[in-house]
């Protein structure tokens, strides 16, 4: 398998932006590229990551668009579907084309256009998701996000200020990201403070609804001197599914595709949970972070929350989670944030991350989580 | 890059069916795991080719529920979207999985479910393939695929009955396959009275609406003799990206991305068009299939429709195209077809084409045309 280097990355920021879903794409396409210094090059391949092109933005065979507009034909161009880890998955298919030797310039780029549409309409959507029978008896994806919280809490005897906490860590990261959606910090008082979405879940609990998107230019490992002198190398992949119904899981509190994806990974790269140094974890609710933080092997089962209360993920801590402000304050443009999270990575390891910079990053891992938790991604990279 | 072995495959019956998307990928799923004799294997990933499950079925991350449905976790699992060409796209990802080594045993299926859908809402979905622009003038698929059949038939002289011819062949073809939609022959005065779809096009000129599923097992081909005695070997992926809007194109007769995609599958595969024995082509309008004919270098620019009216195309001819009925008389499940051609290919090389046998084969190609062309797959076969 040849290995494969990231030479390449940018995005948009991350909000409410009034530009449409192939724009976005474009724009971030066009900073990655410039980023690898390799506008003047044919591309072999593209990959976007998106969930709802067609539902949300009437737009199907977005990557071939994608390709037209931004002069890179002939190049093959697919577009990944896997939920709210399409990104991860286009990051993935990007890995794969290189690797095998069939592709080698290869774009990858993810994004989502969701504010324009309304509210009642997105959560239709979004819905689709969910396992059938579990969305008829009233399910969605925050109501199962409080469910989680609420037996975390009780089996671990966790308090929800403890959960919460990720907000106010996330958001004072985000305040330091000038890609985030949200670019100020909340205290703990404003999360336990803000409106009821599903209890134990308030609003800041729970990330935004955003517009965005993100690239990435890949290339074989042997090759990054081309066009870089700080090439990041994808040293691991893991991939896993588990049940669609979360009645049907043992214990809900476990995300066992997490476990089997991030083995995988670690396994593949040849590290283990503590040479990470810095991780984007897919906290789309803060229960979320908690319990990856504990999947991926960071802390033990039922230790992510106190964790986080004695600042071992905050920048600074041990092993710093969502320096970007992860979907909670950078935001969630759900095909985007896959990918936006491996750019965040590439500048943490590249030492281009500003303000946000973990020291001497050289190991980043993600968890990129689609479905609720039935599909999810881990990638591991290192700085060369 | 490892070769790739297809060693098992299976599909529906195309047409009007009772059956949701999931069944249906579901039936075409168990039917290929079946086919390589991997009931009791653990799969590594899976890849579903669909277009339209979020527009026309409201399900999203529809690789996860297929997974979970069939007891493949924790495979990983991604849908790829590609427009029509979405099934060949799939086909080419779990080739990459596999020519990777990331993944060893991996399923590809492809499907769609239409026939639910009201025609008007239908026509809205599948006409955000086309370029902004083109549709607000009033183009759709069956108008553009009429402008390039009088823009060829003047350009090269030949007459609509010629080209209408293939949508005679391909009934006679799908009336020996018993999984075709249409098993009826029609004559030429039978397309020749059918409604007018767009002029020069009519009723029968044009591919149906259809439901079905296809599905393929892909493994190593150093490891294809553990599950089989007759493996097909993948040895060309072709892929490539044309402009999307039809007026933007130099010559419209022409496929670009068609003749892109041929050439490097030639490469790749070490063979030429004068090889190949057998062909699935994308008819989705019976002009279609005499351009490709010419743009995968089976015959000269203009001579396609020529070689239908001398039977060159016909089972018993020099080269058949289409026995399987093609997308005119099998059907056309968007996210199926792709697929379903390869499934065809591997009966054909296998030798268990029953009365569509094409005998001696042992080079198949298969194309398959996303959007009006802009996106284009070529797949080569060669049974071993």
């Amino acid at each position: 398998m040849r290995g494969v280097a990231i030479i390449g990355c940018g995005m948009t920021r991350f909000g409410k932006l009034e530009r449409g879903l192939v724009d976005l794409l474009v724009e971030a396409s066009l900073a990655a590229i410039t980023d690898a210094g390799a506008s003047e090059r044919g591309f072999d391949a593209i990959y976007v990551g998106n969930m709802c092109s067609g539902e949300l933005n009437g737009v199907t065979g977005v990557a071939s668009v994608l390709a037209d507009r931004i002069g890179l034909l002939p190049a093959a161009a697919d577009r990944i579907e896997n939920g709210p880890a399409s990104g991860g998955s286009a990051v993935k298919a990007g890995f794969m084309a290189v690797a095998s030797g069939i592709h080698d310039l290869v774009l990858v780029a993810g994004g989502e256009k969701m504010t324009d549409t309304p509210t009642g309409r997105l959560a239709d959507v979004i819905s689709t998701l969910l396992h059938p029978y579990e969305y008829a008896c009233g399910a969605t994806l925050p109501s199962l996000g409080a469910l989680l919280a609420r037996m975390y809490m009780e089996k671990y005897g966790v308090r929800r200020e403890s959960i919460s906490l990720v907000a106010v860590k996330n958001h004072k990261n985000g305040s330091l990201n000038p890609y985030a959606h949200f670019q100020k910090e909340i205290t703990l008082d404003d999360v336990l403070n803000s409106p009821v979405v599903a209890e134990p879940l308030r609003l800041y609990d729970v990330c935004p609804v955003s517009d965005g998107a993100a690239a990435l230019v890949l290339c074989p490992a042997e090759r990054a001197s081309e066009f870089t002198d700080t090439p990041v190398i994808i040293k691991g992949v893991g991939h896993a599914t588990d049940v669609q119904s979360v009645t049907e899981r043992d214990d809900p509190t476990v995300l066992s595709a997490l476990r089997v994806a991030s083995e995988k990974a670690y396994e593949m790269a040849g590290v283990e949970p503590g040479d990470v140094d810095v991780a984007e974890l897919h906290d789309a609710f803060t229960i979320l972070e908690v319990v990856q933080s504990e999947d991926v092997g960071f802390f033990r089962k039922g230790e992510g929350a106190r964790a986080v209360e004695e600042g071992e993920t905050w920048l600074g801590g041990r092993i710093p989670i969502n320096p970007s402000g992860g979907l909670k304050a950078r935001g969630h443009p759900l095909g985007a944030t896959g990918v936006a999270q491996i750019v965040e990575l590439t500048w943490q390891l590249r030492g281009e991350a500003g303000r946000r910079q973990v020291e001497g990053a050289e190991v980043g891992l993600s968890v990129n989580f689609g479905g609720f938790g039935n599909s999810i991604l881990v990638h591991i990279l290192e700085r060369r």
